[in-house]
């Protein structure tokens, strides 16, 4: 190891991760299990240190925590800020690369890891850290990158019906959109495709599912 | 110092500088000068390694580094993307939160530091490092930012003509625009002010001069 003239920060991620609950924008929490880290106990972001003997980079750490820590391999993850500074952490001076995940409804239903909590992303509860700051810089960009990009759609099963969409839509951007606007814009846009099947089941004619086109996100010409 | 299982990376900060040179869109590079680190002699992005005795955040470190090597305070510096990897570095597993920033046309020329060059935004030579990559985002970000924010006017000095603005607008974004629509957009979107003087010495009726409204970058309704 090449030695730094300077203490190395202490280099972390953290992982805000977002789902739909019970139609809710909600945000999930972990409770942090090790004794030797600071504020034990407590119900924080998931995140932890950079291992730089197994993760390629911090976006596979990133990866690896959601993996380990959550129970499952996140369908979107990207970055959103790298929050830092001498008093953030009491260990030492601390780097955190923050990302953000969206997940469906239901994901988490099906890992068996104890201690996992979702808040509504409007009352979200004193955290450790500057943990409130990240959730609050994340909350923003997705409500912001919502407005031009297929983003939202990594909160909806892989087939979905417009109104869900839409419904989604109005529940992070807290905005009340014309629903025929709306299906008008997306559909213009190009960024979501007919599955050709019908969602069934309900009492109302059958309305047509969707899925989104191409692998990422996909950005708008313009806002919604 | 409370350890960590695992070695720590590396903690660098790295600054995509822009200016406008001779009418073009140019990013600054610095020779590097240290023989204990890589890439000694080479042109880079002026960076460097995390003070944690000094530097408050990665913000300061790179306000740090653009005061100590380039020998000015940064008027407007933003937190870019942080690149890390076990391969970015040859010293070892390393993180670089990099930045960019913007200066007028002649900050540069007022110091007296040896070593530095501009070079075209559109034809950036082999860099060490992820510089490449670096670079690369920050004139996208330049460039999407640009489309809906006062951003570019800090490309500009404090007092400056709409057709002055509209020429860095078309250099930054490669787009032909409409310099009537363009004035009506800025001024309808409420981020520049009259400053009351106008551009003297030329040979055509005197243009009004503007100022940015406000100390930092305001967003735009609309994209222009």
């Amino acid at each position: 190891m090449i030695m730094n003239q300077y203490e190395d920060p202490l280099a972390l991620v953290d992982v805000a991760l977002f789902t739909i609950q019970e139609g809710r924008l909600s945000l999930l929490l972990a409770t942090r299990k090790n004794p030797d880290e600071p504020y034990c106990g407590a119900l924080a972001l998931p995140g932890g240190v950079i291992h730089t003997d197994e993760d390629e980079d911090a976006q596979a750490a990133a990866r690896r925590v959601v993996r380990t820590k959550l129970g499952f391999d996140p369908p979107y993850l990207e970055q959103l800020y790298t929050f830092s500074g001498r008093l953030r952490d009491p260990r030492r001076w601390s780097l955190s690369v923050a990302y953000y995940s969206l997940v469906p409804e239901g994901v988490l239903a099906e890992t068996r890891i104890a201690g996992l909590e979702f808040v509504a992303a409007d009352s979200i509860p004193q955290l450790p850290f500057d943990h409130n700051a990240i959730a609050d810089m994340a909350i923003r960009r997705l409500r912001n990158k919502s407005t031009y990009s297929s983003l939202l759609t990594f909160l909806l099963p892989p087939a979905f019906t417009i109104p869900e969409l839409h419904a989604v839509y109005e529940q992070v951007t807290g905005s009340a959109t014309n629903i025929a606007a709306f299906r008008k814009k997306v559909l213009d846009e190009d960024i979501i495709e007919p599955t050709g099947e019908r969602r069934t089941g309900g009492q109302h004619r059958a309305p047509d599912l969707y899925r989104r086109k191409g692998s990422g996100v996909q950005e708008l010409k313009r806002t919604i």
